[in-house]
């Protein structure tokens, strides 16, 4: 099991280890001292009965020690007879391991069910949602208690906030379902009150809002099962592709904050609207929603001037969120639905990465890894074991097709793949037609493959013609010049030899591609160097984003965008953003996970470190 | 000083009490075994110096114990060096008092200020909106902490919740402020920030929600100053003059609650923007509001369907209120004010009843009090020391003129006082023109006089003419017969002796007012019966509400309404529900002591009572 355990909040605590065995599974697991049994199990997809999440209320937690010193808390002196005390009986909330233990779970009687998300994390269904179906007794002229209060004594081992919507709901929902009611539970505020027994109905919906594209998962919150998945492109498009243009226009334009912080709410609502229709879910049984965004795209949804991310000394205006409401983000689902938007470890390391590094495990795997998400900003986390690193490179848009001559986004007629011999190369199209360009997977391949042949010399330049024709005989008539620039034609679509009508790779598309390489490569680089480790010490890369998913490890590996590794242990991470947002709605442990890694990961700013341009200059040469 | 302190929450340790006397005023106060050094300081308008209400945070309410035993607690041996805990330094928020002690109070470095209200309360400033001016260092890259966090750090010694429009103005705040700011907290939620200092601008408005009338006062919270008051007409009027009528609107027609809700907002709108222009305050300025209204009233502006109000059993949809915001009652002023909505007793023992006992000081008085609110719906509390017990009567309207011949509201023409002696009588009206009608406590007056004289004998009826020549010569000749009905006249319109243009009194209106009385006495009797003792143990009768400021004591007496006290102890206590509502934006203690009251206070339901008709159709006479 990759994801081995590790405190959440306390790398302090980590130094002493302790091995609690699990029966009757016979599981083993080796954790912090200090920690729970009830966190231990919990990390480790190990069920034990809760409704309280681990805090102490429920007192349903009970395991029974059989081997190894567990003293007994002031809880449980409460909770169990001094038979059950000295039989070993434990609440595994208050137990926390001072030693190895051996200790018996019981059956499950209110049965967490648990789900693989993102990288291999299993997640137990702890939702913040939660829904309690209770039968009261009506009022009399003898018990005049009022509908909250009665409501309240039968769930009295939760402590709750109440909403106001709650209050204007209780009565009608009482008198009409003749006392037998559904409370509705978000974190700790009663937010709703429905007639009879609705408690099968619970969805949440997790969204990735992406600069370019956003994607919505509508979650049933009482399996952990996806209902419905839709995504749209941010309909902030035309405001400019990438972040710096969206802020510039806020800075320029006073209305433009109005107008974008809208289009979010539009593209949200619209997705909201399409994933609940194809699940055929009632928007106002949708009590929560998760998202994640980089640091600018959630400012602006929730309204937030984002100046101070566009300028020196680039400041959030907040790492983390306060408590918000589904509606502030123009969501309409349930009235008071609320929304965790994931916090941000950096103005350029968003809420977005943090909600990756939660579902790839980051901050809970001991080997040395490197997440890279590739975009016009690259984000960078090097996790080594105790600590966590981050940094963003400005990577420019080379790898979105923007700047590039034949360029073009990964959609139908992109050349998303390359392979070449001295004799041949061959194109693989996306939509498998006429190619129509080059997608950014398709240009790291051109060069990857153009440096392995020969064409391409170690600092980037197209190699002289004649030596072209030795190093490559079948391609070195594909060299050719247009626009008094040198070419490498990838493809004909005229006449073979006519290079006005071909698609073709420039000496410029290869700086290009060598600036963001080499800013990128800078980054993981000078992370590496601040954790006292090189390049041989990473043991994993995990490419996240949906341009990792089509990036060749092999072509990253040759063009120096990541460390030379093994190309089976660079992995495509795929869209951990909305996998991370996933768990946040199933679990709230997983979203306090999220708002502990603030704690854990340093953020490292590149923008004024000195060695910064020299090896920046460095890196732009091709691994020989 | 009758408002001797009593802990406001815990009755059961009241038995044992200790002195403690403060220097250098010399103060001596008498207070339950427990207490802390500082609520017994603040229940005495003794100012001790906090920042943080009494939490154990701002470590500023340090103290000297000159005498008696005082335990240093754990937050003592921080706050104090050794010499200092030898020599007797504590802190008063941490020092339960278990013996008598002498104890200095430094002079204040944060000066609250006390100010007087409702009937004799001392109030320290304590509002629980507070602004804090800071000077941020500003950011650089090599410290890109957020906003947010780089401003709480500077307010560490407040945990804070934070709202989503403080993220939106910190930022621009901060820029524009040169990273000097102030601010905005309510109770424990960061709710705005502003450039520069502002710590000037601080205001609340304290609503008294009346079915009839709605009163507000803009208070200036860094002093607790009225800045202005004003008065208006409840706009619900045309849906009925009283809360059942307005529950029938509602119980009839699906669309009335929405109706009657937008009107309780328009009339708190209305008188906003007029408090607030009197007094020349920016309504963004005002930051949080207090509602004290009957729970019909406050149900309704909230939205809550007041439906089980009007029925038995009478169950209210929550005595108390969550976090509410002023927004949420249509009060346009700081987008993020809170509003405090007083908590109601039952169903007909309304917020304003709770307000009211809190500006009156029930909860704090040892002897035996009868508060009695006189309406359309009459609210009954006697306090006896250690405990309140509170009941509802209805007196139906005859009170307010309305099902009185020649009734009217207390307004310009009514006749508002009568005196009479066998040989003649006098009235008084308002605004001292032509008598138009007969208000309630000109009825009251009437009533009682005629009883006094011998015109009325004690079981209501007006005697036969020969006796009333006897008995009153001058009068005798305004008895006369009206449409087959007996009535007495008080002012001739026309010719003396046209009886039908004449303002006069039926013995029809005779029976209302007895009815009216009865339920009255019925109610304290029977609240006095079960706390056991008698109406001879009543100390003092207040007489709370506008008609209490108008009604004779002596005529009240004379009819029954009240106990037979000598007048001078029937206090008018005058709006005392607008009062506590001053009290709750001046001190969030006075605001706990409110939530408080829900405990001290018993309510008794008189509708279910086998004894209730029986001692009703006693109390019909007039006392001989």
């Amino acid at each position: 099991m990759t994801d081995a355990p590790q405190p959440v909040a306390d790398p302090a605590r980590s130094a002493d280890r302790v091995d609690l065995r699990f029966e009757p599974s016979g599981r083993q697991v080796r954790v912090p001292t200090g920690v729970t049994l009830f966190d231990a199990a919990s990390w480790n997809g190990i069920a034990i009965d809760s409704t309280c999440g681990g805090h102490g209320t429920c007192k349903k937690c009970k395991v029974k020690i059989l081997d190894g010193a567990a003293p007994a808390s002031s809880l449980d002196t409460r909770a169990f007879g001094a038979t059950e005390l000295r039989d070993g009986w434990r609440l595994a909330c208050r137990l926390e391991a001072a030693g190895d233990l051996r200790v018996e779970v019981p059956p499950l009687v209110t049965r967490p069910k648990a789900a693989t998300v993102g990288v291999g994390r299993k997640v137990i269904l702890r939702p913040a949602v939660q829904k309690r179906y209770v039968k009261l007794d009506e009022p009399t002229l003898q018990d005049q208690t009022s509908d909250l209060e009665r409501l309240l004594a039968s769930l009295d081992d939760l402590e709750l906030r109440v909403d106001l919507h709650a209050l204007r709901t209780i009565g009608p929902a009482l008198r009409q379902g003749g006392y037998r009611a559904t409370a509705v539970v978000v974190d700790d505020v009663l937010v709703d009150v429905e007639p009879g027994d609705t408690t099968g109905c619970l969805y949440g919906i997790a969204f990735d809002l992406g600069t370019t594209t956003v994607v919505a998962t509508l979650l049933d919150l009482s399996s952990g099962t996806p209902v419905a998945v839709r995504s749209v492109l941010n309909k902030q498009q035309h405001f400019g592709a990438d972040v710096i243009s969206r802020i510039s226009a806020i800075m320029l334009d006073p209305e433009a904050l109005g107008k974008l912080s809208s289009l979010a709410h539009e593209t949200l609502a619209e997705l909201t609207a399409a994933v609940c229709s194809e699940g055929e879910v009632t928007p106002r049984e949708v009590y929560e929603i998760a998202v994640a965004g980089n640091a600018t795209m959630t400012h602006i949804a929730l309204a937030i001037d984002p100046e101070a991310l566009g300028m020196a000394p680039f400041v959030l205006a907040s790492r983390w969120f306060p408590e918000l409401l589904a509606s502030e983000l123009g969501v309409a689902v349930h009235p008071r639905a609320r929304a965790v938007v994931f916090p941000a470890i950096g103005a350029y390391v968003g809420g977005d990465i943090t909600s990756g590094l939660l579902a790839s495990g980051m901050d809970r795997d001991r080997r040395t890894r490197l997440f890279v998400d590739i975009g016009t900003n690259c984000e960078i986390v090097l996790g080594s074991g105790e600590r966590l690193l981050a940094t963003a490179a400005p990577a420019g848009p080379a790898f979105e097709g923007a700047s590039i001559r034949c360029g073009m986004r990964a959609s139908d007629g992109a050349i998303e793949s390359v392979e070449m011999s001295p004799e041949d190369l061959a194109v693989k199209v996306i939509g498998d037609g006429e190619p129509l360009g080059l997608c950014g997977s398709g240009l790291v391949d051109s060069v990857a493959e153009l440096v392995a042949v020969g064409l391409l010399d170690p600092s980037g330049r197209f190699v002289a013609d004649d030596r072209a024709a030795e190093v490559a005989p079948g391609l070195a008539d594909r060299l050719r010049t247009v626009a008094g620039e040198r070419v490498f034609v990838l493809h004909w679509l005229g006449e073979p030899g006519d290079a006005e009508r071909a698609i073709y790779l420039t000496q410029r598309d290869v700086r290009e591609l060598q600036f963001a390489k080499a800013a990128i490569a800078t980054g993981w680089s000078l992370l590496l160097e601040d954790a006292g480790i090189t390049a041989d010490d990473v043991q994993q890369v995990l490419l996240a984003g949906s341009f990792g998913s089509y990036l060749s490890p092999a072509s990253a590996v040759r063009i120096g965008l990541v460390p030379p590794l093994p190309v089976l242990r660079i992995v495509s991470a795929g869209n951990v953003a909305g996998e991370g947002a996933k768990m946040a709605l199933m679990s709230v442990r997983e979203r306090a996970g999220a708002m502990a890694l603030l704690e854990e990961v340093r953020y490292v700013e590149l923008s004024d470190r000195s060695d910064f341009n020299d090896r920046f200059v460095d890196e732009l040469a091709f691994p020989a």
